[in-house]
């Protein structure tokens, strides 16, 4: 019982946004670590025929005044950027790119691009944006724009990016964020309460 | 800040049946009060484009493992209908000919009702079967089955159903369950703490 927790989000998703600045410490407190993994909704979206929240009659004008009260309420910083909903496949393919053998880089990344997005309101869809982040973020560790401009046009890191939204809807996750939890399948950051005791008491 | 809260929900909502156990003793606790407003999300879902659920792929799935979930988490009485999800026009056209009169028995027969369907796994979309359950629900009470058949199919029973899924949607009721607290909208089961701590705090 001791698998990763698996964290599938959007860069685009303010749910999972919020979702990204609890689950870590959630999952620590059970002495269990988390896989994060970026996908694109706009593909799952084909598969399910949904449609982006904010592009639905009422849906829309409800999540904007959603996401500022869960803001408010968590005392998480918030922008709603006007750019929203980000293309988050410049972002998704960096962070792939430093997945497998820097995970822990990759998470600082998905973190900063996530805090530049929903907590300053910049649009994080452009590569040049990523690739600044990257730097500024990384830069210590050897990481310079070059490099993740050119991971970005990588054919190799855009068929993993692929592949990873492939499996996810494979293992049925169609929203962000969605956790999977020992095969337990949990959907939106409104799940997070049930993921921590469904953790604490394996299930019910 | 005594207004009762609004309560909308659909009759084949697994979401609104859990939400119906619980909303009113959430609002007691804070002596508030409940009208319960039942809609149909099939009208609704022509003004926002969305689907059931049970029709989305993945979704579909994800929501009957959820719902069970929640059943045992909750401990509800729950069988997944084998109908859903189930046509509510006759239980709500049943419930408004009740609710301006005798609130207090409308709402008996939507308990009934959600019971019948989400409890025991009836399908409840037969004018005959909502007939049945009011019969048996509000029998002592003088209500019986040829009363209620003939309220189903009275206009002004049918005019005012439509008239409160144009209200709904006005307000922005877009899914079910959905609360209005103080004209602070809230979508859905898993926001019933979040309602809870709104009526403790007035708000944030």
């Amino acid at each position: 019982m001791s698998d990763p927790i698996d964290f599938y989000f959007d860069f685009g998703s303010p749910y999972g946004y919020f979702a990204s600045l609890r689950i870590d410490e959630l999952a620590a407190k059970h002495g269990r670590t988390v896989t994060w993994h970026p996908v694109l909704l706009g593909a799952i979206f084909k598969v399910t025929g949904m449609k982006p929240n904010l592009e639905q009659p009422l849906r829309g004008e409800y999540l904007t005044q959603d996401v500022g009260r869960i803001a408010r309420l968590t005392g998480a910083p918030f922008t709603f950027p006007d750019s929203a909903p980000a293309n988050g496949v410049a972002a998704s393919r960096a962070f792939y790119w430093l997945a497998d053998e820097h995970p822990e880089q990759a998470k600082l990344l998905a973190r900063a691009i996530y805090h530049a997005h929903f907590g300053e309101g910049q649009d994080i869809g452009p590569a040049d944006t990523v690739a600044e982040i990257a730097a500024k973020t990384l830069g210590s560790l050897g990481i310079d724009r070059a490099a993740v401009t050119a991971a970005i046009q990588d054919p190799a890191v855009k068929d993993r990016l692929r592949s990873e939204v492939d499996d996810a809807v494979e293992r049925g996750v169609f929203g962000s964020p969605f956790f999977i939890v020992d095969g337990e399948p949990f959907w939106g950051w409104d799940r997070l309460d049930m993921v921590d005791r469904w953790l604490a008491t394996g299930g019910w």
